[in-house]
């Protein structure tokens, strides 16, 4: 598979886009004792796709997982629509780092109202102590538009993609 | 968490049935170079959720990483049907080990007339000599059936909950 950083057609991104700000679950890759951990979770993208977040409990598998490791995956797919073949559903993966965020400041409240004003009912998690707020910053993106229309990202690619 | 092998309930049974025959749409989970690696695919459960079959194509990078390494885990969620709290959809990790298996044979025939029963359209993928597939035997899976319920399986407890 070759790097494809610029091949990416108008139609690609605006997928890519409605993909990362549409989409309201994701599956979060961690490493756990060191084997692959995969599990289902909310998430976030920052308007510029340089960061996303998730809202996760210390109770939870891939935050203990993240708080051995910091590397972490998000798998993010459009949503199946019931259309004759799945395999063309488009998807993306992030790779890169997961640091746990402290709960409270002011990127904490603009984080909390963003995140609120996606997920309204997640507000009982803010009255739970083992819930933080995970930032996790992709060194790349594998996103595959459809089949066979794969485009490896960097990070600056993937910014350039949400405007 | 503790260990819930026998607590589910029949509604929390019957979810999970659901969840791992009805849901097109996995989250592989393997090890890249070594850090975590997920990525969308299409699976198909054993009827007796003993193991669990992908079809991919060694130009995918998770089927050169269970190359590598076998260890892999497959995450599955209930679609996202638009509900008010995203969090509460139910989702199963299952843990195991990845085998490729040979592109001929009785095993080769029954699993592909399977796969063409629930995937007709992948039809060409079988035209192609770089698809195989691949059976991941679960080590153990987590379920969540919902907000804090959730039950961690052992394969034979998994298997149990098939009937």
């Amino acid at each position: 598979m070759k790097f494809t950083m610029a091949a990416m057609t108008a139609d690609e991104r605006a997928t890519l886009q409605r993909l990362l700000r549409d989409t309201r679950v994701a599956h979060l890759g961690t490493l756990r004792g060191p084997a692959p951990m995969v599990s289902m979770t909310l998430f976030l993208a920052a308007e510029d796709f340089s960061c996303f977040h998730v809202h996760v409990s210390r109770l939870a598998w891939h935050t203990q997982d993240m708080e051995q490791d910091s590397r972490a995956a998000l798998s993010i797919a459009q949503d199946d629509d019931g259309r004759a073949d799945p395999f063309t559903l488009a998807r993306v993966t992030l790779r890169g780092v997961a640091n746990r965020l402290p709960n409270d400041g002011a990127e904490f409240e603009r984080l909390k109202q963003a995140w609120l004003a996606r997920y309204p009912e997640s507000v009982i998690n803010f009255e739970l102590a083992d819930f933080s707020f995970w930032v996790i910053r992709p060194n790349d993106a594998r996103y595959v538009a459809g089949f066979g229309r794969v485009h490896n990202l960097s990070a600056q690619a993937l910014a350039d993609a949400s405007a």
